[in-house]
């Protein structure tokens, strides 16, 4: 009965999802999907991408409480707006479908969607994105990898962040990306100081090119 | 549908979890179910406080993947056992309940349970638990009580760790407990230092005067 009805939620999700994400592809809007940690630097990356690119860009901000981070990224010029789940622990397609009913996202435009700080359950969802990042931080210990090893796994890039203090905290680059290696064979790291931006134009190319590479498909 | 669903599976698990902590109380077992972010600090919490607590204590360590946690407390010469969700974000009373068939507690002792790191899920379920304790780290921010509030408000103290990166990272210590003290008035808040254990003696004696303080009413 729960894993049926579970199935059933998924496939209704995906649906719509797949209907989001054509939608938004006909009007050549790209759409990437931000997974992370609470803390992990998800709103610094989205802050940093916003000055190095150059189409407009929308942001949708998930949060279980608050609208801190749409408020920060609001102050830098940033066209954000905040979903407040009220406790759920991921972002879904319904929440994404009612927001753009509200927002302006541009026509081919960049929309970002920072998803809930969780490592587990925002992986299980697609909610209308081309792709989906992971933003590690070293804060939280080179074994993540083999912890949650699905988000990793399900994302087309990973961005390492608070690299700074990976000596204070004892992170072991190397330990983080032999499990990397081990859960997603292949996935590209680029690390991200979110303080000073060293590291985002590298992102920012990155995505421009698969971007690209989407629109030739 | 799916609310009533949610609610008859609260519901269930609420009456598992009494009936676990019932009988663990019966046989003078103090349990504490401790939450927190991925890395925020809480198998270092556990190894500091077996150092110090007299009593035999036992930990079940939650993980999605892995046994990592595990092998790392086993290695230091602690009861611990593991709990692999494949997936699942949260522990439940029915896993407590399938893992407690498995081990051996020992009367009186200390059970410390760790759950998935995840700052949502968790906090939404009781697992057989005396009371909640949270481990937040300076790494993720001090706008966490704000935008994770019901975690906060569920926990019997929080446990602060990773200062030692607070002025590297940007951590604002007094807004951390000015968002404390809105969603969570009057938590305690023991500073932790996981690599030297300092700190952990104030932990160690809170949690000796909750567990008396319990046994008396």
């Amino acid at each position: 009965m729960q894993v049926s009805l579970k199935r059933a939620i998924y496939e209704e999700n995906d649906r719509l999802a797949a209907a989001i994400n054509a939608g938004l592809r006909r009007r050549g809007i790209y759409t990437v999907n931000i997974l992370g940690s609470p803390g992990a630097g998800k709103t610094s990356l989205v802050s940093r991408l916003a000055e190095r690119l150059s189409r407009p860009l929308s942001v949708i901000e998930g949060d279980v409480a608050s609208d801190i981070d749409t408020r920060t990224l609001r102050a830098l010029g940033v066209d954000a707006w905040q979903i407040e789940t009220g406790g759920d622990c991921h972002l879904n397609a319904p929440m994404i479908e009612a927001m753009l009913g509200k927002m302006k996202v541009e026509d081919a435009a960049w929309l970002f969607i920072e998803n809930i700080g969780n490592l587990i359950c925002p992986a299980e969802f697609v909610i209308g994105e081309d792709l989906k990042i992971v933003v590690s931080s070293a804060a939280e210990g080179h074994d993540k990898p083999w912890k949650y090893p699905i988000i990793f796994a399900r994302s087309a890039a990973c961005i390492l962040t608070k690299l700074d203090i990976a000596e204070a905290i004892g992170f072991d680059e190397a330990a983080f990306r032999k499990g990397l290696e081990t859960v997603a064979p292949g996935l590209p790291v680029f690390p991200l100081n979110g303080k000073t931006g060293e590291g985002a134009d590298h992102i920012a190319s990155w995505l421009i090119a698969a971007r690209k590479a989407a629109a030739g498909t």
